[in-house]
């Protein structure tokens, strides 16, 4: 072994992160045993972080997605900074979209304005916390707000009473709760968070039933996790009406390590728990709400949020938010339930084997037996999900996929439904046949299913004509059903006015277009086209698949790859 | 605040994961004070994972950029397992790639005809360590194995003599070094992994100047971080030769964990860390080798490992992975040192203009200061990247982006590198004109610059002529400088013929294509198509957007865009 060198970045611009002195920390020792109380920020940090923010129609679909995963705690919006999330919130309101059991919070600066514009977004909810936030760390201090601590403390105070005397001018329908967060808490003097902390609570006055939520946030992760769940400890056991108070976590991802960060501070004590679905937000996002309850349910846990369909979960949060999750996200990642190893899925096999002879021995369903398969940290089909054996090629080319042979050989990228669609076809072959496939023989079956149909449709030629301000033509030359014959059609596109001729035979294909997606086969303009189109062909959907130099004729091709794959009309 | 409520999940399928009793822990009172020793397995448990595994030539590429940032110790294959990493591996060696500071390891199982196998992969190289595994958990011994614990022991001792012999025999030009993993490390009895680890050293006899590396894998993340910390101390504890024995860890990323686990480890006495550049590998992936270096960074600590240009790094991985990395990737994702929020975004310039005044007053360039701005835990310089300010369109469209609008409102959506290249034409506006800009200037500028330019080449018609066997003909009608001409263009598609016909004007555009894309901007064969061609006109790269409701149309527009922008010869 030879030395490493030293690297040559500027790492001493970076100064260590100061532990905490806290010898007799018993957060170590303790273990995990029930779920904290979840708030999801989806809708404030989570938005305020997308390139392309929700619009209302996609803020009401992750609102019902929350409340239909469990969330009771929901903030909803900084509706004093938007007007958007102002008539969001009305909206929520004002069509009766809370439901009974779920308290929404909405964001402040504690700015008198502010404030009072929070309230009013408010009136007529039932019960809503209040979350009011001001900067206490040291940098802020001095560059952001040339402020001293008195100063900046005073601004906590003040701003408590006066969400309280707005809240009494406006909300006298609403029970109001009160959150706080001491901004960058993880950054500041520990006793100057709870100097400041311990005034909010004197002007707060919490008692039983009258609980006050001081929120810790570690708005930029800047040390190992360890060093929050201490900050936590220590915060906890120094503070006073600990039984009344609500301690809660907002961690940020910036260190990779926030749902570990989370998990410690909740052994070190905490209650509460602020994230996004997914980890968006700020930056590297929020800590992940998905993996942090799937932690849970893997130690036996009620995460007290359902995650059954994570996929469900997942294609709302990608809609929602436009931002793909990562194919190696924890639990709901495209390859998280994949084995490719041909030793993993020897030892996922005999696994589940043995799982299947437990549950015949004992008469029971195998589904209620205690999980235990090798590299499977769940059940996938606890969150609806099945596990998949990717196919070994052969042990000559590697070890891999359908997709390796596809994209490596032949250059294909296929769009992911159409990739599922195809494995299911390859599934079909190995289940009746057996044994495993050559890269030649996935390629076959892939060319038979997709680009070599000559029947009932085949193209012969294509010719195409727009000018601007006319209607585009299409003329093709078409074997139906072995007949070559002349079709024209109109439309916005070839493809349109190809689907619109093709329609008018008597096939009855009814086919309609849902997807499209076309790349070159390589650089330059000179290169093959290959083209995906899912076409729903009389109520079912199929993708078709076409190559050709030209993208039009590539484009035809697929829909007619799509179409001859449907079964004839019976 | 209402009650949550349970999820009707089933939880008790799964049991708590043990704590360990180790009440003396000293790891959570150490901080992290220099690099570990790293070993990248991208090239083994990274590319074993990929869908697409790497090819010789992306293999290669993989390695020299591993050498390129410091990594001194590459696992570069399983060649028993597989003729592909067994050609690599030969192909290193015999052609000189590995430098002398460099050592290879390659893997095994502990059958004799692999491990020979893997010994003969090795000739001729001066320094390889050979990787033997097998698996300890108490799940493989009874479901895999049908094993009791001294065969399975006799498995590793036996594999550790055989590792000996067969590289006596074969290796007598190399200096061989040994790592033992006792597999799932995690699952298995603390002490029986201890038990098979001291038997395997009393084989291999480690002493001064000959060390032994033992792996202690997490091949499954079962457990909160600190547990993982907990069984390194209690390991590394009780092992005997411990000054010659490296102990080493090997993290999966299942619970979102990883790097916490392995940053706790370290404070618990671990020497050396595998892991893959932004955490490829099985599932979840192994940890994340980047992250991991660049937390050290941001607390002053050399990573021992460059990362100076961490886009070089994130682009030459996705090439050789063919899979992304995510937008909020710690330190790496597109929108990690970007600020959203205009309270952040105001933070963050007066941290920076109080690091410019400090310069000033010390005389001193300000990348020589400490770092310290509001929400930026690094300077985003030193990785080659620069902080963005997403420009917030108004108060009353909410925050976002200039892809906000043009996605949101105008459903284009452009390749990352057209994005980039139009927000630069964004910022020379506001750099020049100052303030915030609405939507509709934002549109205004992007329809200037990509849609509405006719001149010097406008669109008029087109007409496409293909047919099978045939080459693909175009005739189109364009004003050229004003004066419509006709153009006849022929190549594979209409891009390229296209292309062909307008290289053939006087102006010496020598135009190439790059790439292009193209999508619909709704469901439906009838909806318009955007098109996108970044174009090489005269060496320097331009985007082009074309929208039609004709695919053909779209892209020859796109063409048009791009050629449109470039300015005239002088």
């Amino acid at each position: 072994m030879t030395q490493q060198k030293p690297s040559g970045m500027p790492f001493e611009r970076y100064r260590p992160f100061p532990p905490i002195e806290l010898p007799d920390r018993t957060w170590p020792s303790k273990v995990i045993t029930e779920a904290p109380r979840w708030l999801s920020t989806d809708l404030r940090d989570g938005n305020q972080a997308l390139i392309d923010p929700m619009s209302p129609a996609r803020k009401m679909k992750m609102f019902e997605l929350l409340v239909k995963m469990g969330y009771k705690e929901i903030e909803v919006g900084f509706p004093s900074a938007s007007e958007t999330d102002f008539s969001f919130v009305r909206q929520l309101i004002e069509g009766d979209h809370i439901p009974d059991d779920v308290t929404i919070s909405v964001l402040t600066q504690a700015r008198e304005d502010l404030i009072e514009r929070s309230v009013q977004s408010l009136v007529g909810v039932p019960r809503a916390n209040i979350h009011l936030y001001n900067a206490l760390a040291p940098l802020f201090r001095r560059v952001v707000f040339h402020a001293g601590k008195d100063e900046i403390k005073d601004i906590a105070t003040r701003g408590t009473e006066l969400v309280m005397k707005h809240g009494e001018n406006h909300l006298d329908m609403t029970v109001i709760g009160y959150e706080y967060s001491p901004e960058i808490f993880t950054s500041t003097e520990l006793p100057f968070s709870l100097e400041v902390c311990e005034a909010v609570s004197d002007v707060w006055q919490p008692e039983d039933g009258r609980e006050i939520i001081l929120n810790l946030p570690a708005t930029i992760e800047s040390a190992t996790p360890n060093v929050y769940a201490d900050q936590i400890e220590w915060f906890s056991r120094q503070l006073t009406r600990r039984e009344n108070t609500v301690i809660s976590l907002h961690p940020h991802n910036d260190r990779g390590t926030a749902v570990a960060a989370t998990e410690l501070a909740m052994m070190a004590g905490a209650d509460r728990v602020e994230g996004c679905l997914f980890g968006h937000g700020e930056r590297t996002g929020n800590v992940d709400l998905v993996t942090l309850a799937m932690n849970l349910f893997s130690q036996g846990i009620d995460p007290m949020i359902d995650v059954s369909d994570i996929d469900e979960v997942r294609r709302t949060v990608e809609y929602c938010t436009q931002l793909p999750v990562h194919p190696r996200h924890p639990y709901a990642g495209d390859l998280v339930y994949t084995a490719f190893s041909g030793s993993h899925q020897d030892a996922i096999k005999k696994g589940l084997e043995d799982l299947d002879r437990q549950a015949a021995e004992q008469g029971v369903p195998v589904g209620t037996l205690p999980w235990e398969a090798p590299y499977l940290p769940i059940d996938p089909k606890d969150v609806g999900r099945t596990y998949e054996a990717v196919i070994r090629v052969n042990s000559q080319s590697g070890k891999g996929g359908v997709a390796y042979i596809l994209k490596a050989e032949h250059k294909l990228d296929l769009p992911r439904r159409a990739q599922i669609e195809f494995s299911r076809v390859i599934q079909e072959r190995t289940d009746t046949e057996g044994g495993e496939m050559t890269p030649e023989a996935i390629w076959d079956v892939f060319s038979s299913e997709y680009l070599d149909r000559e029947a009932p449709l085949k193209l012969n030629s294509v010719h195409t004509s727009s000018a601007a301000g006319q209607k585009d033509a299409l003329d093709v030359n078409v074997y139906v059903d072995g007949a070559i014959q002349s079709l024209h059609g109109e439309g916005n596109g070839p493809i349109a006015a190809f689907v619109n001729a093709i329609n008018e035979l008597p096939h009855g294909w009814d086919v309609r277009v849902l997807d499209y997606a076309e790349h070159a086969l390589s650089a330059g303009g000179d290169a093959l086209a290959a083209a995906y189109v899912e076409c729903l062909v009389r109520d079912q959907v199929y993708w078709g698949v076409g190559v050709d130099a030209n993208i039009v004729t590539a484009s035809l091709k697929a829909v007619i790859s799509a179409v001859n794959r449907a079964p004839a009309a019976t």
